[in-house]
């Protein structure tokens, strides 16, 4: 089934104990598109650049089927530009530079070509743009997946809090879980969340796997143990790409679904980090991604008798 | 198969957001023991008390079949006594007293009738008196694991690394792998930490979990979200004494089998936080123990067809 994703395309420049890249391309909806593509043939990204975005980066997301008929180019501006640096500890990092440039007075437009898309990935932005998306479709897609952050809980949290109403998946991390609800316990923080609009919470915990929480149930999902991390930047968008590109893929919106969607999410993260940008997110086997899944499996497989 | 601990049967005095206690029965020992007599009744403590030490709770320890000939009991002296306050968070603690009194010339004197043991549990002591149980036992245990802390890496780290080429399976939680090995990546942090003698390496996460690394493989148990932790006093030593009951049980030493006694460990250590210490592992019934662990088993199984 059809999905489109909303986002970011943008530059970073990242600093890592390993290395330093120039401007690469990056941005949630980069990273989520290009995931998502390896289970869903009919990926549509809305999202703007500048006249300063490399074609042949783009053509490169037409080459992994990803329609870029709403990437809006404007002529005579700059791209969304952010650089940054990752401490020793690769979990926690210094935003040295944030150029929102086009994405200031973002206007997100969707092509008519999009109406059918069933599945919605609204990537990090702000709440009143991901709301924005939802209002401009004709049909409510099946099932919406929304990420956000700490930031917009602090600067615009009344439009957060009426674009949860509308959507069906939460994704963010254990802080924000806590900052969100006010609760320290995550399982009370999940009930409370879940109590503002989404159906489903997924908390991403890093190095420490994932919780899905909906219908009543939980689901802990390990992650892959890494020998090193290279680079973690957008291994959050991966993940939701990941995610909701697995459930395109099986159109069944049900907890079971995302019990996979996140094993898969949580694959594609894993290969993500391992090299700088999405460099390795572009290259992968189908065959790679259902060798790592296996680990996935065993990693955390028993058998009480 | 008989299961010998050591470790400290103490009082604790405990502060926790939720209230406190005055002098209650606590230690290493204690826990470990109590855990693991819900798997093995022949479950056999050494350690040491003052005459402090009411007979009432050593008859109690005989009543869930705990021996307790090797718990030594000091005339004119004091039992180890540790106070401590913990945070909003419950993951961080202040110690505000440790008296060792009996502890500081601590002798583990084994019973002739000890001497079958083939499960060895370390409870975190000094390294030197680890080291000395082990050496006391005229045949070695077929499985012997050693719990230990941050403490002894700073202070005894000679003897620490001399007790590790001595054992099997040795517990520590993240931050004690990562400063044991200087490795910040878990997984080299458990290669290196497995050349240095044990031959399995299970990592404690608290709330994330736990990992158990050895023949070449990797296992990632859950760990239950809880709606609160009460008390986390215990639990480390709760898990490790769950750990080494339920292998006692099964008697057979291998990966597949530690899986299953990590989670059995797991499931006991989510009961001990529920209330002030001691108090919720004196009184589990078997089925509610089977219930917890199927809670396990759902909360992490997944299907990928």
């Amino acid at each position: 089934m059809s999905l489109l994703v909303i986002g970011t395309v943008a530059f970073d420049a990242i600093e890592t104990p390993f290395g330093k890249t120039d401007k690469i391309v990056g941005g949630a909806a980069t990273y989520a598109s290009l995931a998502a593509a390896y289970f869903c043939d009919k990926v549509k990204i809305v999202a703007v650049v500048g006249d300063d975005f490399p074609k042949s980066e783009i053509e490169d997301l037409n080459n992994h089927y990803i329609d870029t008929e709403g990437l809006q180019i404007k002529e005579g501006e700059k791209s969304f530009f952010w650089a940054g640096k990752y401490h020793n500890d690769m979990n926690s990092r210094d935003t040295l530079v944030t150029d929102l440039n086009v994405l200031a007075d973002f206007d997100p437009i969707i092509p008519d070509s999009y109406q059918d898309c069933e599945f919605l990935m609204l990537g990090n932005l702000t709440p009143q743009v991901q709301q924005t998306v939802i209002n401009r479709l004709h049909k409510r897609p099946k099932l919406i997946v929304m990420d956000t952050m700490n930031f917009w809980m602090n600067i615009a949290l009344d439009d957060l809090l009426a674009t949860l109403k509308m959507i069906d998946v939460l994704t963010i991390n254990d802080e924000e879980a806590r900052q969100l609800s006010g609760e320290y316990s995550l399982v009370k923080a999940a009930q409370k969340i879940l109590t503002m609009g989404p159906k489903y919470l997924i908390i991403k915990k890093g190095e420490h796997g994932a919780l899905l929480f909906g219908e009543g149930k939980i689901f802990s999902a390990p992650a892959l143990p890494l020998e090193e991390v290279f680079d973690p930047t957008g291994a959050g968008d991966t993940f939701a790409g990941g995610f909701i590109g697995y459930m395109a893929k099986v159109g069944t919106v049900n907890f079971n679904n995302m019990k996979n969607a996140i094993i898969y999410g949580s694959a594609l993260a894993s290969f993500c980090v391992e090299k700088f940008g999405t460099e390795k997110l572009r290259n992968l086997k189908p065959e790679e991604i259902a060798e790592r899944v296996q680990q996935f499996v065993s990693l955390s497989k028993f058998e009480i008798l």
